[in-house]
């Protein structure tokens, strides 16, 4: 697939992915609370972990509904963890995706209720009616989701990340961190998108292995963005894990270093991909392409 | 059933329910988080959401795993709930169930990250192997649950909780943001507790409006107790709603009104099991007195 090829795909398939999510983010939520909500996590973000998902049902002729439904559950969980993340107890953050961050625009405990509603509302996507996606699928996908988020992923992540501010972690101490904190929710998307079309056990291996090898690749760059980069560019506040002086790849690897690991994992997922032996993989090809490439 | 046939039964389905919480919590979440989770859950409170679960499944003939799994991501939910309603940006309250609560003892972040850890593990008890649970009860509690934890639900009620404090609010309000705050996560323990088995489309409505005024019943008789306990009596901080300028039942009803409310929504659970025509519903019957009856 072409690079162009892969923008006309994306575009599409965004545009599909924001009319669902725009139907699925009730604004009616009461008190504002839909409001901070849709905030929170419409119109923004590059929204690389819908296009895992969508890729991956691509991938093995998944369920267009199930696949849409899974890309919205997967965006509201990872755009709850950044509120979360930004509250002051936590990061104190105040710029995301180029905006205020929630609490700052709606208050802490407003911020911190969106978040946790958002949460549930990712599970309410995954269970609609029997006719909409087969149960069997929507127990699948909430299964796989919750896994991702909880307390041995992405939440269990965060947890060692706080408890990591100014401590000197081993290279290993940090891949464990990261692989829960971001690679578990980049894994996830991967293999939700796969759960809605029929794999052989192999290839469900390859695309995990895939996943795993992106989710990790996403941090190491990011490390790396928030030393090169200006927060006009991120849409965030760059160098706040180095003046929050937490580990990160840089600080543990150096930056060359860390570069060549980001290349070296794209590797690892672009011969995953070819090991798995699936035909329609152009999309995940090129997604790995844009983890590791990308400046913002 | 008499009074010490509930006590014996509620004695023995406590306890398989705490044997099964405990298994199902995990300690090794990484970096005090699962000790964090479990203090926060384990060995405390009434447990009457996992009890009416029991309950409505013993009625019905439920699935014995599947209610116990549905007790405990109710539990979850709960708890989680009031970890986070706890934090110095909601009520900030040090005292709960006797016990300092959560970011009191492990931090304010750390508190945070619990509770959206335990919303996530609800979500993953309930969604074992199909050997375990068929799929299809897994994605119908999971759907029940989401809506009943989310936007629409809890996290509605405490929006319009927050959005409300020193604002005079019409009964009709106050019992809106009761039936989502408090009344949709107790109705959803009934709800649960009977997809675990065969009900009529009769019976379920049934089961569904007992659930519907046992809720709105706990929150009156909340509000009753906390202008008339101590607050060593409640295990948490007494006369609070009071003392945060907070409409209450017996702020909006006056204290007799309220009890005569209390005692008329116990009517109406009970008139709702008569009209079901379930045999098995006695445990049921004494939880609506429980409800009310109470003095913590």
């Amino acid at each position: 697939m072409k690079r162009d090829d892969f923008d006309t795909w994306a575009l599409a398939e965004l545009d599909a992915f924001e009319t669902a999510l725009d139907a699925w983010v009730p604004a009616d939520a009461p008190a504002g609370l839909g409001a901070a909500m849709r905030y929170a996590v419409l119109d923004g973000g590059k929204r690389l972990r819908p296009l895992l998902v969508l890729a991956a049902a691509e991938a093995v002729g998944g369920s267009r509904e199930a696949a849409l439904r899974a890309a919205c559950a997967v965006e509201l969980i990872h755009a709850y963890s950044l509120v979360h993340d930004d509250l002051p107890c936590m990061d104190n953050d105040v710029l995301r995706r180029g905006k205020p961050t929630v609490h700052v625009q709606f208050g802490v405990a407003q911020a911190m209720l969106a978040g946790d509603a958002m949460q549930a509302l990712a599970f309410e996507v995954l269970t609609p009616g029997a006719a909409a996606v087969a149960p069997a699928l929507q127990a699948r996908l909430c299964g796989l989701l919750a896994r991702a988020a909880g307390g041995a992923g992405m939440a269990g992540g965060q947890a060692i990340d706080l408890a990591s501010v100014g401590l000197p972690l081993e290279e290993s101490d940090l891949s464990d961190m990261h692989r829960r904190k971001t690679g578990a929710l980049l894994k996830a998307s991967v293999l939700m998108g796969a759960a809605c079309g029929t794999t052989t056990r192999a290839q469900a291996a390859s695309l995990a292995a895939y996943g795993e090898a992106i989710g990790l690749a996403f941090q190491v760059v990011d490390d790396i963005l928030d030393v090169t980069q200006a927060s006009e560019t991120l849409g965030k506040t760059a160098g706040k894990d180095h003046d929050n002086n937490k580990p990160t790849y840089v600080s543990v690897l150096g930056l060359e270093a860390a570069r060549l690991r980001a290349h070296a994992l794209r590797e690892a997922a672009k011969d995953a991909l070819a090991a798995s032996g699936l035909v329609a993989v152009q999309s995940l090809h090129v997604l790995a392409d844009r983890v590791v490439d990308r400046d913002c």
